[in-house]
């Protein structure tokens, strides 16, 4: 299998950390390559019309995306190592949902302050952003229980959304108040899954 | 169950159709809000940091979001009526993903048009948006095969973004060129879980 990443898109990340994870990693192919939502990456756009990664190109040639149907896929052939089943699966999908959602907000934020140019910049719209980021802070805080045993994909998911932060919003300072998130950052990001993916 | 949701969102109308065809519609009690990306409305707030709709919440009060973890959460409980089972399963649910992806672009877009101030537009931005929507008709147009049997969610969220081009980007002409997904959006917009939904 062939994986379309970036070294900065936390969305890939999570597919690698995932693959990591689940003991596929060395079954998948990753080729590096440079995507925007104002340009299109030929390479990419022949397997995926969206031209965003994480793209997975199976053997026969399928592609799958986004990373949600990707780390579903993996969970199957790791049979059923990344997303648990009957009860604790719907607060395991819907935390890597809050952590994709995180996602989306900040990278919204970062194309307003780093892609689009200075005078077409547009404060409210960074404001709403970076409050949802906020809001989904406070709420892994205070009721997000990383999981007993091996990592999950709600664990994960959050993992390396906290990362993105540190990566690209340290200014926020999301530490700050959340002690709970703190202590489950710091395990985690010891973990080899995540040293061997850090962002660059 | 909960579902808040508004007449405008196609993520919200693709659970609203896939609960009607799974027979669960009548079990949803649907709670119009309006959101937007620069205003907090504090009761979507209170269950989902990212104050997006679809958020369904169960009757123990736990809420679930995005739109695909509670597509997956009514597929669990009408028994896998909704995402097919073994090999097709990739493909319907790839499908969702670039049915999604071009509704992502599609919002963005109306975002940078409807919502932002003009002096602070960038025609870039939208362009780009609007290439990965016409890419993703490519790819259905050359690409897509309607299930054989009852709507899987495939279908209903490529069903759904088609329709809401129509409803907010009719000047795309999405027509154009593409018989085969025209005859699709003909026959499938006829379905009462369409018609029961209509945008407004």
């Amino acid at each position: 299998m062939k994986l379309f990443s970036s070294g900065a898109s936390p969305y890939a990340r999570k597919v690698a950390v995932a693959a990591h994870e689940a003991g596929l990693i060395d079954r998948i192919e990753i080729v590096s390559v440079s995507v925007t939502p104002v340009s299109v990456n030929a390479e990419v756009a022949a397997t995926n019309p969206l031209t965003k990664v994480p793209t997975l190109v199976l053997d026969d040639g399928t592609a799958l995306y986004d990373s949600r149907v990707i780390v579903e896929y993996l969970d199957h052939l790791a049979g059923g190592r990344l997303i648990p089943a009957s009860d604790a699966r719907w607060g395991s999908l819907r935390d890597q949902a809050a952590a994709d959602g995180l996602l989306d907000a900040a990278l919204l934020a970062r194309y307003e302050r780093a892609l689009r140019p200075e005078p077409l910049r547009w404060a409210e719209w960074d404001d709403g952003q970076i409050g949802k980021i906020r809001r989904a802070l406070d709420v892994f805080e205070a009721g997000f229980a990383p999981s007993a045993g091996a990592p999950q994909i709600g664990d994960i998911a959050i993992a390396c959304a906290l990362s993105y932060l540190d990566f690209r919003f340290a200014d926020l300072g999301w530490r700050d108040g959340r002690p709970k998130l703190t202590a489950f950052a710091e395990a985690f990001n010891a973990r080899p899954s995540m040293q061997a993916t850090q962002p660059a």
